[in-house]
């Protein structure tokens, strides 16, 4: 594998249903290199849940501490639950190399793109609203008053669809799989993230010229 | 499909025998829509050669007065016969959907660069200079003083590899070809090329909001 000097921070968005999980699941075994980005949460851990693995375990002071002092490139609070991405690992993992993928919302996303300009940003769309309000209903989990509800945050997180590089429209899923992984192979042969091999490259050239 | 409103204008680039050929064939396999660019010339047309499929054939001093009214985006001249792209046919193309495929050298590259800002440029290296020399003596067509002459040629082209936007190491052939057909898929996939995608989503989304 061509290895980057500099990892890749990929953003990726879209609504609840959009079938984000499934594409993720599959990039990431096409891409073993590549690695979710952990957060620090507030929350209390799950059984099995391990700190430092699946997320930073933070107290709620903890956490406020680590906002004022602007130590996340993003960070949300969700019914009194807190996430946040520290911009100290996240730095860590890229600077040595590794990329790694964020799973946040719009208003994360447009957060990292203030803090770390050079992240990849992919939205994942439905084909139609519809599709996406038949995928909710179909689980059978939710009444329609949370369907509805949660099909008006689906409207506010694609009305920010143009913020992103890159569009995934879900719905064909070989294509969207295609196009997925695709982005992630060519944003990983940029050459501005390459200066290894171009240096390389160039330097079997002179030697001849 | 999803369907970008401007079509791409691909570069490709690479030294003779680095395999290009290869992968250029698998891409369009995979992406039916993109095609090659089909370049004017004053060579002779070879038998089964159809003008506008193959070529535009044109006479020298047809070609010269193309050159002088700039006319094309690139256009070099090899052993007395010239080839050029014509900016009215591939603009045509571009601003009908439709995406291409120029496989031309670097400084032809460079040209379109300034004529076509917008393209995306890949350039495929071998692993290195020896892999490459090897795979020309492989062939035996060619004496040691012609293999030489196209290795210096070599390390010319690859010595401008850091002014293209992708670089596909054509080291492990799978996975070049995953990189190479990623980055087609990914630069289909820009949010500033699918325009009407991006309009449709946020047509559904304010009408729910």
């Amino acid at each position: 594998m061509t290895h980057v000097d500099t990892g890749v921070l990929f953003v990726v968005s879209g609504p609840s249903g959009v079938g984000k999980s499934t594409l993720l699941k599959h990039c990431l075994s096409v891409f073993p290199d590549i690695s979710f980005s952990v957060s620090a949460t507030t929350r209390d851990p799950r059984a099995g849940e391990e700190d430092g693995v699946d997320y930073h375990f933070v107290t709620r002071s903890r956490f406020d501490e680590l906002v004022r002092e602007d130590a996340f490139i993003e960070h949300a609070t969700v019914y009194d639950r807190s996430y946040g991405t520290l911009r100290s690992t996240t730095r860590a993992a890229i600077d040595s190399g590794r990329s790694l993928i964020l799973d946040i919302d719009v208003q994360g996303a447009a957060q990292v793109r203030r803090h770390m300009p050079d992240a990849a940003h992919i939205i994942v769309v439905p084909p139609n609203l519809a599709v996406l309000e038949e995928r909710l209903r179909r689980r059978g989990t939710d009444s329609d008053e949370v369907i509805n509800r949660r099909m008006d945050q689906v409207a506010q997180q694609l009305l920010a669809c143009d913020v992103f590089d890159y569009v995934v429209v879900n719905d064909d899923l070989l294509e969207a799989h295609r196009t997925f992984n695709g982005i992630f192979a060519a944003e990983l042969a940029r050459c501005s993230r390459l200066g290894s091999v171009v240096a390389a490259v160039r330097g079997w050239a002179m030697l001849r010229d």
